[in-house]
């Protein structure tokens, strides 16, 4: 099943680029996880038209944490030390690393587009397979962290570069674009085997597989349940490939992935 | 006005030490909040009995976020300089450092203790003035700041050192205790002008007062709102004085300030 939220708080079921908005007992995330899980029923659906002609907003609105994995990807590390973008954070495996923080105060939908909040200062686009946490996990096994995944979405990490924590320069309101809807687990059939690929303004910036990941969802859950616990609702966010670059005023982002469907967002500076 | 939760969910207020049981419509943090800033009255109230009798749990339960600063008091940071427990984390002005965040998915009141995920690795106390945010805040002057703020507390920002990123280690279940009650803005008259203590074992570790921090509350509201959206219930910590050390299981905490109330917390191994 294919959620999404549009205009204005309405939940629809896409399929094949259509959308049928459903009747559900609210619209919190709680409902459209289970909704999503085949735990509730629609009450009620009608047709709507064409996934293109609704203003996509993010499926999860509230989500209690938003996990983030700063470097995950080889080729990323490589390219993250060579351009000198780490501003001394230093750079190391993961674990050592340890994931952090995004603030659900940045989520936006693709429709609500990106506001530059410093236009003056590098800010990086970095798209990620985003994995949405459907059953409390606390210290999980690898091997059986994957049935935690009620579903799995696209995200845009939007980076301020420059000095300051991660989970401050990242969080940035408008910085964190999830959609263009969810993808129950039960069709992903591989989160390790899909194509991500991002395009500003027609150029292709990123794209490789999420085969290439350092950690992959399930080893990336088990170990952050050692931490602290994943509860319902909470995002994962896999971290970036390379291919990182600056986005502008006027740009047009347009993420996509076979399965997870495709978004286009664009960039504009904060009022 | 002093509001606790306490009893599993009961929400109380304290007078003179004594606690009475009130019901409102809820019990969110919103309608919480609407309670401490006068915009709502309780429907029925009970008497239940002394503060000490009842097992105190967060006044706060789901904030949006928790925002920490993690520099800000100067003895603080020439202790962590001095004792090699920044493990290459940069130290420097906290305009350059950045908040951070933890998880909501840390917080704990006083009566659930703080459980020691990793006990052999060093952990420490460090306790913070709290201040929790009322009105929605993005931009705001430091000359308004405060009054976007609902309420203060007390927190315990529980910290695992090492290499990890701050909102990773400082985010592990029951690493944020806040306690042992909100009380209204209107009843502290200088956010700047109260004194913070903590003992262990009786054994007085921190002691400080608020007007020894390098940016006090409003200054870090504004500079906070520049980056990013504050929004009703979200959490404030405003950082650690010097003294701070290691806890290990079986310590009891006793944190405290005059107007803020009194917290015991007890230190245990996580299960």
């Amino acid at each position: 099943m294919k959620l999404c939220r549009f205009n204005a708080g309405r939940i629809g079921i896409v399929r094949d680029d259509q959308v049928t908005e459903v009747m559900i007992g609210d619209h919190s995330d709680e409902a459209m996880l289970a909704l999503l899980q085949g735990g509730q029923m629609p009450l009620a659906s009608s047709a709507v038209g064409p996934l293109s002609g609704v203003a996509l907003e993010s499926p999860i609105q509230r989500p209690g944490k938003i996990v983030a994995a700063p470097v995950n990807y080889r080729a990323h590390i490589e390219e993250m030390a060579k351009n000198g973008q780490a501003f001394g954070h230093v750079i190391t495996d993961l674990k050592k690393a340890g994931m952090f923080l995004k603030a659900p105060s940045s989520i936006v939908g693709p429709s609500q587009g990106i506001a530059l909040r410093f236009p003056e200062r590098r800010t990086d686009h970095e798209i990620e397979l985003c994995a949405v946490i459907g059953t409390r996990a606390s210290k999980v096994r690898e091997q059986d962290a994957l049935a935690c995944v009620a579903g799995y979405c696209l995200g845009l990490d939007i980076t301020l570069r420059g000095p300051e924590d991660r989970s401050f320069r990242k969080s940035i309101d408008t910085y964190t674009v999830l959609g263009p809807y969810v993808v129950s687990a039960d069709e992903v059939s591989d989160p390790q085997a899909i194509d991500l690929s991002i395009r500003v303004n027609g150029e292709l910036r990123q794209h490789t597989n999420t085969s290439d990941m350092v950690y992959g969802v399930a080893a990336l859950i088990s170990f952050t349940s050692q931490f602290y616990t994943l509860q319902p609702g909470d995002v994962l966010m896999t971290g970036t490939p390379q291919g990182v670059g600056p986005i502008v005023d006027g740009d047009l982002i347009v993420a996509e992935a076979p399965g997870l469907g495709s978004m286009s967002v664009r960039v504009r500076t904060a009022a």
